[in-house]
This record gives C-alpha cells, sequence and structure tokens, in this order.
C-alpha cells in the first residue's frame, strides 16, 4: 500500500505545494511577483471569499512583446520577409511593385512604412494558396533555421524566463493560459505548444480565411488572399469571446493594443488583474515605449494606475530575461 | 498516512482502471461498441504500434442528431421561433413580413421554407444589437422553461445516454472533446459544459460578428447583423482550422452536413475514426435519412462502408436513447 501510495502521489496531477518564497524564481521581490501570488492564492484557495472554480480561471497574454521580444521588428515581420526574398525569382514584377520592392532591397523602414496594413498585404501574398501543411512545413523550417539578428539565437530561445515560470505558475493553480496576439494564429501554433505549454486550440491570433477542397482525390485546406480576422485592439476582445466564450480572470500584454484586451478583462465582476509589461531594460533586452514603431505603449501607461493594472519594470523586476542567461 | 493516501486516491486525476465488459453500458454488445473500445485502446495505450500522444488526441462531435435530437426541427430554430414571439409587439411589420410572418402564424413549414438562409436571417433579426450578456440571458431564460412539443421534457435533456458515456470514455482516455456545429456557437456555449462537459472554448459553430464598444463607459460586445462564419459542410473543416488548429482523431456526426468533417478527420495519416449515427428507431426516436428535412443522410450511407466509417443503427446499437428512460 505504502508503494502505491507513493505511486499515486507521482503521478496524482493535484498542484504540489511550493514554498511561496520559491514561486517565479525570475521575479524580483520587487511588488509585482508579490501582487501576482497575492492574486491567484485569493482565487484558487477553496474557501477564499474571491475563490473562483477552475473552469472560470483563464488567463490570456499577448505574445510579441509579453511572451517573446518584438525588436528589431515583429518576428513574423522578419519571416514574411525571408519568404518574400525567396519566392522573389517567380515574382519578377516584386522588383517595382512597393512595399516588396523596399524589402528585396532591403529597406525594411519603407517596408514597413505602410504599417499593418502592408504587413497584412505581404502575409496574403507570400501565402495564398498555400495549403495549411505546406504553410507549416515553411514555417518549421524558418523557426529552426533563422536567427535574430541582433543576438544570434533562434527566435523560439527570445522568449522571456519570467513570463515561462508565470505560464507554469498560472496553471499549476488551475488556470488554462491563451495567447491572445495580432499574429498570425497559424504561425504562432507551430511554437506555442513546445514553447509556451500552450495547446493550438488555446491559441487567438489574426488569420486569413482557408478553403476546403479536394486535390487528386485528397481533401486539403488552402490559404486564400483574404482576411478572416485582426486580432488587435478592439479586436482581442472579439477574438476572446469567438475562441474562447468567456471573459478572462486575469490579462498580460505590453501595448496599447493590448488596452482593450485588459479593459474587458477587469471590467468583469469579481476579482479581475491586468498587467503590461513596460520594456526598460536597453542593456539586457530593448527600451521603448510611447515613440516606438513596434508596441507603441502610451495610453495604458497614462491609466494602468487608475484602471488598478500592474505595470512590470523589466529592469527592475526581471532577475533573469531571456532563458540562455 | 493512510488517510493522506486515500484523499489522494479520491483526489488523483488519473484515470480509474474500468473492466472492458463495463464501458458504454448504453451500448449493446453489438460490435460499434467494441470498435470504439478497440480504437481507443490501441491509440491510448502506452507502445502500442498505434499510440497517440495526449496532446493530439482529438475528438469532435456534432450536435443536432449527434449529441441531443434534432426533431421536429433543430432546437434553436424552435428557440428562434419563439423569440420572434415574444418580440412580434415591437415588430408590427413582422405582420406582413415573410418569414417572420409565417413563424406568427405558426405555419412552421412555410417559415422554414427557405432553408438555412430563412434560419439564419430570422437569428440575425433576433439578435442583432443584443450584447453577449443580452443575449445569454435570453438563452438561458429559455432553456430553463421551454419544453420539447413531443415529450415535454426540457430540451437539455433531449441528450443521448450513449453518447455522454462516450463522451466520458473518450476524456478519461486522455481524449479532448470538441463540439463542432452547425448551430450558434453561443447558444451551444450556455449549456455545452454542465450538459456535456465541454468548456466554452472547446465549442465550435455557427455565428455573426460582434463589435466592441464602450456603453456608458462600460465596455460590451454587441451581436451585429453581419455573418461571421457558417459552421457546416465544407465550413466544418475550416472552423476546426480554426478553431482547434489539429486535425481530429476522430469524428461522430450524423448527417451530410458532416460529411466533410469526417473526411477531413479519415483522411489523416495513422489511425483515425469515423462514426455516423443514423436514425432508425421511430419508436423510442425518430427514423430519418435521405428525404429528412433535418439532418439529411444520404451521401453518407452510400460512402461510409467504402470509407471505413462506422454506421451506428440506434434501434439496435443503443440500449437506452435518453437520460430519463
Amino acid at each position: 500500500m505504502k508503494l502505491a501510495c507513493l505511486i499515486l502521489i507521482l503521478s496524482a496531477s493535484s498542484p504540489v505545494v511550493v514554498r511561496s518564497e520559491e514561486l517565479l524564481p525570475s521575479w524580483n521581490k520587487n511588488g509585482t511577483r508579490e501582487a501576482i501570488i497575492t492574486f491567484v492564492e485569493k482565487v484558487a484557495k477553496e474557501g477564499s471569499p474571491d475563490f473562483v472554480p477552475v473552469r472560470d480561471r483563464i488567463a490570456v497574454f499577448d505574445n510579441d512583446g509579453c511572451l517573446w521580444a518584438e525588436q528589431p521588428v515583429y518576428f513574423q515581420a522578419i519571416y514574411i520577409f525571408d519568404r518574400i526574398k525567396a519566392l522573389a525569382p517567380q515574382h519578377p514584377e516584386w522588383k517595382e511593385k512597393e512595399p516588396f520592392a523596399s524589402v528585396l532591397k532591403g529597406d525594411l523602414k519603407s517596408a514597413l512604412a505602410g504599417g499593418e496594413h502592408a504587413l497584412l498585404e505581404m502575409a496574403m501574398a507570400t501565402h495564398a494558396g498555400l495549403t495549411t501543411d505546406e504553410f507549416n512545413e515553411a514555417v518549421r523550417d524558418w523557426l529552426s533555421s533563422a536567427r535574430h539578428p541582433k543576438t544570434g539565437r533562434p527566435f523560439t530561445e527570445m522568449v522571456y524566463q519570467p513570463m515561462l515560470e508565470l505560464l507554469d505558475y498560472l496553471r499549476a493553480n488551475g488556470f488554462k493560459t491563451f495567447i491572445v496576439s495580432g499574429g498570425g494564429i497559424d504561425f504562432l501554433r507551430l511554437f506555442a505548444e513546445d514553447v509556451y505549454g500552450v495547446p493550438p486550440h488555446q491559441v487567438v491570433g489574426s488569420s486569413v480565411k482557408a478553403k476546403y477542397e479536394l486535390r487528386d482525390g485528397r481533401p486539403v485546406l488552402v490559404k486564400i488572399p483574404e482576411l478572416d480576422f485582426i486580432d488587435d485592439k478592439e479586436g482581442k476582445p472579439v477574438g476572446i469571446h469567438q475562441h474562447i466564450g468567456q471573459r478572462p480572470l486575469m490579462a498580460f500584454g505590453n501595448s496599447d493594443g493590448d488596452f482593450q484586451m485588459l479593459e474587458w478583462t477587469t471590467a468583469g465582476t469579481g476579482p479581475r488583474f491586468g498587467l503590461l509589461v513596460h520594456h526598460t531594460d536597453a542593456d539586457r533586452e530593448w527600451a521603448y515605449d510611447r515613440e516606438s514603431h513596434v508596441g507603441r505603449l502610451s495610453r495604458g501607461l497614462d491609466e494602468a494606475a487608475q484602471r488598478g493594472w500592474i505595470v512590470v519594470d523589466m529592469k527592475e523586476d526581471w532577475k533573469t530575461i531571456f532563458p540562455a542567461e
């Protein structure tokens, strides 16, 4: 019986009790860490006046600039630029046509001058007609070979160690963790499970439409160059509604693109939690906010205090930034 | 230690071993039940040549006619008719306007003559402008008070006991169970968790668009009369891709609206499983297939054998149909 009991203890999925001092080890004991732990303990503790049943413990995370870095430009944009370069021989017209021409000349600033719209046009042009299997293969190849221009590391190592610990900590306390990103849903799904422990059906993102058809008698899903959904700003609560179908209990972001996601989350009844990661560490990562071309954070900084949202000061609050350190 | 051990045994989520003869008790031992068990055991058993890791154990279920009944007409249509009657005083123009006029006269056959399009028009007209909270309240009220016209039971009791056991059995073997229905995603989510054990984020269905806005400073999501997605026929693999992001291992349906979902599922590599519920029991439920106005099943019957899909003969295979029996 004792051995059986031990096996049961080891195989049981009941959360293992960890001493509070040992939680979130890459977070400095600066107040932010304690605010997170205090919130989680009050909603997860049976008998607490703020107890929330497991089925309502939903936490949503932005990806770019919140779970992984987003400088010098969104990583998916680098993927799209690389793909334009690879496909250029089949598209001689791109040499004359913006924004493709700027990408091929290496002038990324001009290529991105058209903002989200230009990026979307490039994404659709480089993926339309691909089956989902072909798209997955192209992205997997890129993820395994491409390197970050500044650090030389694979992009999947440019993730934030404190946030990985936070994802694990929340799941250990009965939370379901979702990604709610402006990035492409199919792009994210190719690494979210291995890197973040977030399965494909818990990823929400932007998308183009897909079409079901038979090719040589075999069914395929083909990406078509038609916008399906942009999961950004006012789109984030809509994406949460369509995919998750419940208002989250906790929301984590880093830019004004996450403002409405935090607003929607924290407007719910009972205890709610909103947090913004502020990029303040020019030495270990990057420092940027109100004037940045990616991950612009301005209104969020202005209103966080009055709305009761926590702001992470990356430089002060994070002992470690990337897992490799 | 013994008490601690007992508590651990009770709280552990490791599946309890049940003798094979006791599995799926509402299924007759006719071959169909055994085909299900054989498949699940071969994919879930560590070391089996057909072993599939837990992360890929995805099972998708149609709802109308597969998990609950769909006669004399889809239950959500009855909800929409009831709502039209309730809202009629505010819409005097409906007395003259089809399909609303037929609903108000009680002529449901004419009301549905326009098929899916007419139903969708009614659904949008009766829900546009509602916030998601208002919609949820209206549907919850209806679910708790409305009764099935033939049996007099709440609609949530018109579910199939053998399918409830199947959902539990699959989850006990590490499967994630999803609903993939032509019905409205927001409608389904209001009972799927309590009735089927399927949480909101594991429900895929048809939808209208929603818009995020502030009303008196409070954020709301408002349903707008614009089609977002129809989750039927070729739409089902698309809905699966957008929401689940993985090809299922098992698919369960009952009509030609599920054909492509089964086709897409069983075209995957390795072991796959497709099953159609055939309504053959006019005494205990209803008998219908090729000529039915709801849940038409014709191509599926013709091609099931050559495609290796199992067909449930409700009359022969199910010992019990509804939980109340």
